[in-house]
């Protein structure tokens, strides 16, 4: 019998256009094909089209990752009626232009992180996210790690009061990629494209994940910012992370190669937050600790599955830091997976990043983090960036309230 | 522009049917559904039907998990000519008929583990295989943690030497699942259905992958198995891993909670094994270690984008285990996905294992495991219960030449 | 002002003598030395004399480790009226006629593990034990790993009821310093000289650490035993664990390299045992966990501090083995230590084994291991060995009652 | 016969004085005691007297750990001519007094850290220390983590090259012991006695070890401190860290719970530097990690016997963090100790600086660290503080050559 689901026949259907098809394309496809699979969502998911510059490319990616249409000009699929809802995966330079007028053409909008290569660029995006909300237009920035299940059931743990007050944190995003001065020149190294370096590419996400963890704000920061290798073979070309160097010379890097903060959180907490790709042997470092006088957690993305949890409120002669699998069906997201003690992977997080985007947009309610928030870490960078500019003179991030 | 890869059109179609939608259909439905998103296969794979008993449950579960029809009878689904391989993933009773009869009627096998539930339809399954190759048609037993990229890399490392001459092997599965003597009499706990309990369940995949990592094969046992909890609640229904306990009395547990046996392998290294279901605290404890006279490896499938190595041919004073992230795009599998350090998960073994199979069925070439690996599965199984059964008493393997 | 504590000046005086002054009689030595610097011990221990063969080492070692004379013959020491306590640290060869001796002469005994190269001798020093305690003589054997505050805390959380029902033990002792087949025929690997290989070296200290932690005795066994490598270089001499090979060709290893067991605990507890010379680079890799349906344990003597706690009577969404650094004033023996966090050693459990026998021998009270506790690990020691020359049989550990 | 080793009658003897016993004095004696019994010391190391203000309690201290006599004032200590060498365990704020009134009456001296209060002070006694030098009077600062066999060893991995150009270190040292707002004001927490708070106490731990191990030196900073409880009970009493709460009211924390800084060294490196007392569940958390273009290195004192170590110049394939147990007769110290895989403890450190400090005495040469290094390590906080005070402006370490 041709196969047919007569409960889901009634869904709603949500068109959906990806602008964009490196490593943020595939990742984000995978989770458009895959969270229907896995969980109920009120609506019926259509991969309408893939957008990108070169045809022939866009074609063949389309296609491979389940696409059934391409388009060459973003602005294509904006007119298009059957794509509700537009997935921005370029680089940070063009997110502001191409995530507003698709919220001004009405269209739901996830955008990947950072926001924006500016401050001004994600300033002009929440506010025209502010006023498609007012259109029943949701919007959403793409800060992942949120929705691997231990970074939402750490957060479940601070805001049930299992830390207390909050004194500590330690956030690092370590990795290694460009230690060899020989690495080429690619778009991520250089400041038209790319905005900022380690600071904007990886430090947001732990400007984020802290911030979504703690539930609070980082008020003002202290930063140093440094570039080792100051020049690197342009690449012949660079589509994406991995690129051959060409042989064409030499360019500038102008991003920062590393960026370490001092912050302090709106609660009084005090923070070292570090973002590097010269930490040798770290592939994809992103440890965060919290301390609150009531407990403490411990998270590395490289061991994803796992929370560390150490509850002080017990008997000293008991205390120790607790190696929790976040896999039980009543953790965040888990029900929907395996059995306890199968590991999920660094993909799921896109994967429940689609389940909440599609069920805000079904049912309405909280959809975050909204471009306000994007903006938001935005503001942190910004004043991270002129502290470092000022020998690290403490400087408020704006709008924090002080 | 519609989406079409013209260098993809000409590919030939493999139309796969699936029997089996539980825990392992999933399994297998996810990853027929993407292998072809990240890995180049030769062949365009159709999921042209899934099977199962209750028509409405297989409906709904077809339309979820991206089959085009379904069927309520796997020999109507044998007699269909547009499928032209046959995924057996129903519990080990009916492994033998269904997968004897498929490859009879000319369909490609991949048959989950344990392959049988007795040695006697293992051997015939073997047999049918055999017969069924020399017509061009290919089978596959699904020990899928071979195909986690650690458990390959440490494959390939032994096979390149790095371990020298074998002494020790040290294998437990670990799991806890049913340590509340309320949890019910779910299938998987009466041997009329199962077989075996954690013996042939999960010690199987240790006996696989121990075999596999090793190169070598066990030649004999000594083995003692061990039911904790005698009876238990029957439950109202059992699919798959969950299941409320009825209201109907208790019933017999008639298979083992626990199995440990000791072993020596035909290279003469000498082990022990475990495999329970009362590990309190390890939820998927697939723990291996294996070491030689020039190097050790240790893997945990709770950790399982990671491989423990030891290199003792370096000056002492360096010697340590080292933990590989097995994610370099030089690592087995790994390039197909993301960049270094972004963790995989338990359903990129069973992505690898259609990946491996459809090359196969493509190209030929050995395919392993195959049926007769499983057969040597199950005769270890059986020397481990024929030990048990007669005091310890040290028992050879079938086959293995003593 | 010439240092003397008023306080103490009352306490009993407490001589001691030690034979031997290898390994251990260096680390019992330290213990002499330290343990009334940091316990507030009821007697005055005076190291009074060392005992060994050469004239001329022996004289140089009681001058290195703090005795105040030395002897060469061993009925000497026993012969002299300011030593009340005599420490055997010889191999386990001498142990029976020492001990005996001492016993007989009146002297507290405190004798290495194992107690004895055979039954016979063991069963001879326990009932001598037994005898002298009649008379108010003491004695202990020498399982230090007991006295590891995390060891003495996981017996306690055992006994607390914190496992519950204990179903699974899982017990390795793995070293690697034999690997190379050039390691000289130290004369730890005569069975003339050392009984056994590493069954009784190691496997001693696991039989005895299991059975304290959970309170319970091994009833039955099936083992086996290896020697991987059957000759070696005869040693030009052999103090100790380090020796150099010598010119003199080769002899036959009389002992086992690895032995590994099965094993049943008389509440119904299954485990493995496994101690090994050639578990290539671990170098003292004494690992323990223990399941009960309430919770579990894992210990590792290479993280001596560290004991890792599973509470399974917790919901499971916080369940997690938790790494309790066993180091607050609470914890066994830690009071008198530094302070939470700072690591003790290897060298500690003397320590506290002179504590505890001290404190025994002012206040009478119970001391454990006694010699009956040396003598059930060397039944245990016998089983397995006559399993293991029985193919595996099942055999029964005699006095088990069983 | 009693007990002498003629090799050692001809040691030169080296009379030694300690002031202070408390926790220090304690780990101090212990290593006085004890260095020589695992050591070949070219000196006979001879306790004379323990020197305290309470005629009573340091009469008890003495006869307690090993010392043969005590004084009440540390002047007629000074002035014994049977004392050579004097160990200051005071509180930070007599050390300049004590140590430069030895060293001017011809004493060695070894002085605990941190060096003193204030730069003035840690001025004059370097300037003492040079002074003194000339005369052939040694003097060196108690930054005992250095001789931690897997610490010395990293610095001499670092040496050899293994790490290459370093880029980033990040080091926290983390404690919990005064979390509770009712813990009590002991002095620790007093500006008067302590100078600072958490930086100076074990900041300065990390500050030394960071750059001993780098062989660099820090050039600036940019800082932050923190005072979470801003007043506590007053104590009863303030021997060492425990002390119960007295009936006396509350008093003002003068000094920083948290102190947080970034810094660059001499070599380019840029760094995170953390020292809190507020870190919940971190006992003695003291972490480094360091990462050069050619590999990586991380130690944590929580598990002192082990040295992480990543070898960047091999394959990407093998990349992974070691686990060196750090116990091999080739590692620093740790012939003299027991087999491998025997852990060593906390107290260690400082039988390896008796040892260092003896033999440096005994034979001249180098002897770190100096008094002049413990002024470097002042000059750092100082400018810590500094930066704090100036809202984290960047600022230089004076005398760094910047």
């Amino acid at each position: 019998m041709t196969s047919r689901d007569p409960a889901r026949e009634d869904l709603p259907e949500l068109g959906v256009g990806l602008v964009g098809y490196a490593f943020m394309g595939a990742a984000h496809s995978h989770a458009w094909r895959t969270a229907g699979r896995f969980f109920n969502l009120p609506m019926s998911v259509r991969m309408r089209a893939l957008c990108g510059r070169s045809r022939e490319r866009v074609a063949a990616a389309a296609s491979r990752l389940g696409w059934s249409s391409y388009e060459t000009d973003w602005k294509q699929l904006l007119a298009r009626d059957d794509i509700q809802l537009v997935d921005v995966c370029t680089p940070g330079g063009s997110h502001a232009e191409i995530a507003i007028a698709a919220l001004a053409a009405g269209k739901h909008v996830i955008c990947e992180k950072p926001l924006a290569n500016t401050v001004a660029e994600a300033r002009a995006m929440a506010s025209a996210a502010r006023s498609a909300a007012g259109r029943g237009i949701r919007s959403m920035v793409g800060f992942n790690y949120r929705r691997l299940p231990a970074a939402t059931f750490a957060r479940d743990l601070v805001a049930a009061g299992k830390l207390g007050t909050i004194r500590h944190v330690r956030a690092h995003y370590l990795q290694d990629w460009i230690v060899d001065p020989e690495f080429p020149l690619v778009w991520r190294l250089r400041a038209e494209e790319a905005g900022s370096g380690a600071l904007g590419d990886i430090g947001t996400h732990i400007i984020d994940l802290t911030q979504f963890i703690t539930g609070q704000h980082i008020t003002g920061v202290s930063g140093l910012t440094e570039t080792f290798v100051k020049d690197r073979p342009l690449p012949a070309e660079s589509p994406g992370l991995s690129a051959a160097a060409g042989a064409a010379g030499r360019g500038l890097v102008t991003v920062d190669d590393a960026a370490l903060f001092l912050a302090r959180f709106d609660d009084g907490a005090v923070a070292t937050f570090e973002a590097t790709r010269f930490a040798t042997g770290r592939k994809n470092g992103l440890q965060i600790e919290v301390n609150g006088d009531r407990g403490s957690l411990q998270f590395d993305v490289e061991r994803l599955n796992e929370l560390q949890y150490l509850d002080a409120t017990e008997d000293p002669v008991m205390h120790g830091f607790r190696r929790i699998m976040v896999t039980e069906p009543s953790h965040p997201y888990a029900a929907a997976w395996w059995p306890p003690g199968h590991a999920l992977g660094y993909e799921h997080s896109f994967i429940h990043q689609v389940k909440d985007l599609v069920e805000a947009v079904a049912n309405g309610g909280d959809l975050a983090p909204s471009f306000e928030d994007g903006l938001q870490v935005q503001l942190v960078l910004d004043a991270v960036q002129r502290s470092a500019a000022s020998r690290g003179e403490w400087t408020v991030v704006e709008g924090s309230g002080l």
